[in-house]
């Protein structure tokens, strides 16, 4: 196929950066490709005064754009519920979908996928994780021959960039604002730091590369507000960095899914890359470890893997295979894996008050690697330590007796993750 | 197309690395792309005591493989003149070619592409560059909407491991004898470290991203056998690590191809990639800066990428679009190319030796950012100094004037990377 034509639906910033760059890179695009990229329709409810369609034509109503002689569909409305009632139409009008659109696809996605699957239509979805970072088509076609034993990394730029700043001494409160004020952040933050965001994109990524659901089931996703800038001083002295995870860990019968702030040693990979870049490490059983680091938001860059993926769509004339994994993974709960961690724990400030939280662990059967007293102050002993590796099941006790303690001011804890 | 037949030519390490591969992740490899891949003939000269091929038809002449009944043939005889004569032999008789051998491809790749086109078949070789680690498919499609300015990349492991050796401080022969050991060089290991293994594989990524010809002209390669360790102590003193970088660069009328050791900022990406790996950074208008990193060789690796091929000539039907890039693109000669130099230079101890070397570059013109001198020993007076950004033709008359001076005792220069 040498022509794809297409309808965009919705035209807020990332259709009008797709219709953009269509515009200024068509001749590279073509020279790189030999293909013909022509915008047909935009399904438009209003006008954008950022960017003028030209000639071509806006349909109001963006369901009409599926009438239209158009061969594939990006659908760039975003949010779920209208969103899924759009691809299901255009995958029932035979029309081929790319989207850039996660959440509806972490929700719906089986749904969507069967339906496609049926009525013999394409789903593209690179620039749904991470923008047009090269992954998805890098885990389905490029290491389809590996055996994929984990997929880690830091999938959300604006959690990255807080950590980031953090780590150099800010506290949450003020790189939440710094965060907002150059764009990266949204006026409601909510999906970002408390790890949704992160966890949708490595669903996505667990679906393609183990076939776990969309929904997935047993999703530990947790944030980054209870992180204290102290914990940043605490990790670098233990030789750690504090990064927020997202994870997809396959071991013989089980899959884990899990977003969350860990512990990593503070010379790795992950560890290094800072700022709003997102990053990410590939442990495959042909390759070693395989490592893709991009910057995964904003309009060109959605713009770049939406272009990827109608590429893809016409090199492949629109034959799409759908993976078949076999049912027998089970995703496990999070209180059934193991881990080391972090404790930072305030007690009041009495004679032995270390050897009396000592004792707590030592109770619980959970032994401890490292601990530190720290000076106190206003009557606070703070105390930081790393347990050996446990099932959280059984740290979860640890928990329980902390909470239960009047002499126990504050705690928190974090995973380290190997 | 589900199913592919396919011919190996070759049954050393590497055949016998995707031999192994496709039988033992063939479930996997099917789950996920609905794709079969069968092996019907393998050319083998000899048996291979490591490898038992069962029930596939042995052709001891590697040119009957293309007799049989398939779709694509896999050259993995290596080498440069026969593997040519094989490739285009498979091109006129109409079988798609899935190639390892980047020798072949860049001394004769404009030659089989050609060929190629008219037959209507595909070439493919994301194995020829940095074994399976996805870089070839990830330029030629996933970046396809982006207009790449530069690829600089640590592209040969052998190279990478002995500087990250010499680093830690041990002299050349000492690590290219743990290089040897270890199987990373070869007996003769001149091909890896004298940067052509390098400039091979950016040759090939320049001619995807910008379409330099191949062989491609003006190509600057040199590489680090003339680096000293003390070179690595001088280098981290001014905050730069000493890597062997093979580059590519666009900018406006000209591309540069050049294979050299170069000084980077000791806190750059490219500086903390150590040992055997390969990296990658790839500058985009759209993307941003890509960074991809892996292991790039061994038989596994090697096997991975080659099944990525196999699986897109299934995607794709076979039908491959070949580039097609405007002639107007000079590569430029290094001579015509500006950078700040690093020089270690030897003079004879004798008052105002720094004052004297100074001069040196004054009288030509050259200004100088940073000039250590060290402690002189044995009689020798060690500078150590960094120069401004020149045009290349120009620092070479300082060059000139210090191989005509019989008081420097000895003298190297390295370039620095932006």
């Amino acid at each position: 196929m040498e022509n794809l034509n297409i309808g965009i639906c919705g035209w807020g910033n990332v259709a009008t950066g797709l219709f953009k760059v269509l515009e200024e890179n068509n001749t590279i695009i073509h020279q790189k490709t030999g293909c013909n990229i022509n915008i047909k329709v935009i399904g438009a409810r209003r006008n954008n005064p950022k960017c003028d369609p030209g000639d071509v034509i806006i349909e109001r109503d963006i369901f009409d754009v599926l009438d239209h002689d158009i061969d594939a569909v990006v659908e760039l409305i975003g949010g779920v519920d209208t969103a899924r009632e759009l691809i299901l139409a255009a995958i029932k009008k035979g029309k081929h979908v790319v989207t850039a659109n996660k959440a509806v696809l972490f929700h719906h996605g089986d749904e969507i996928f069967l339906e496609a699957k049926k009525a013999n239509v394409s789903i593209l979805f690179e620039s749904a994780v991470c923008a047009g970072t090269p992954l998805i088509k890098v885990i389905q076609e490029e290491l389809s021959a590996n055996n994929i034993t984990k997929i880690a990394g830091m999938l959300n730029g604006t959690t990255n960039f807080m950590l980031s700043e953090m780590e150099e001494g800010s506290s949450f409160e003020e790189v939440l604002k710094i965060a907002q004020d150059k764009g990266y952040a949204e006026p409601d933050p909510k999906f970002d730091i408390e790890g949704y965001d992160a966890a949708h994109k490595i669903g996505l990524l667990s679906s393609i590369a183990y076939g776990t659901p969309l929904p997935p089931d047993n999703f530990h996703i947790e944030g980054i507000i209870n992180i204290k800038k102290i914990d940043f001083d605490y990790a670098k002295e233990l030789g750690f960095s504090i990064k927020h995870l997202a994870v997809a860990k396959k071991d013989d019968l089980n899959i884990q899914l899990r977003s969350h702030p860990v512990l990593v040693k503070d010379n790795s990979y992950l560890a290094n890359l800072k700022g709003v870049r997102n990053g990410i490490e590939i442990d495959t059983d042909l390759l070693g470890v395989i490592h893709i680091a991009g910057s995964g938001a904003g309009q060109e860059a959605t713009a770049s893997g939406l272009i990827s993926d109608l590429i893809n769509l016409m090199k492949t004339n629109g034959v799409f295979s759908f993976p078949d994994f076999p049912d027998s993974l089970n995703t496990i709960d999070i209180a059934e894996l193991s881990f080391k961690y972090y404790f930072y724990i305030e007690a009041m400030d009495e004679p032995g008050v270390m050897a009396s939280i000592a004792s707590i662990f030592a109770e619980n059967n959970i032994s401890i690697e490292t601990i530190i007293q720290k000076e106190s102050t206003d009557g606070v002993s703070p105390v930081i330590l790393i347990t050996n590796r446990y099932f959280e099941k059984n740290v979860n006790k640890v928990i329980k007796t902390l909470d239960s303690l009047a002499s126990i001011k504050t705690y928190r804890t974090i995973r380290i993750e190997d």
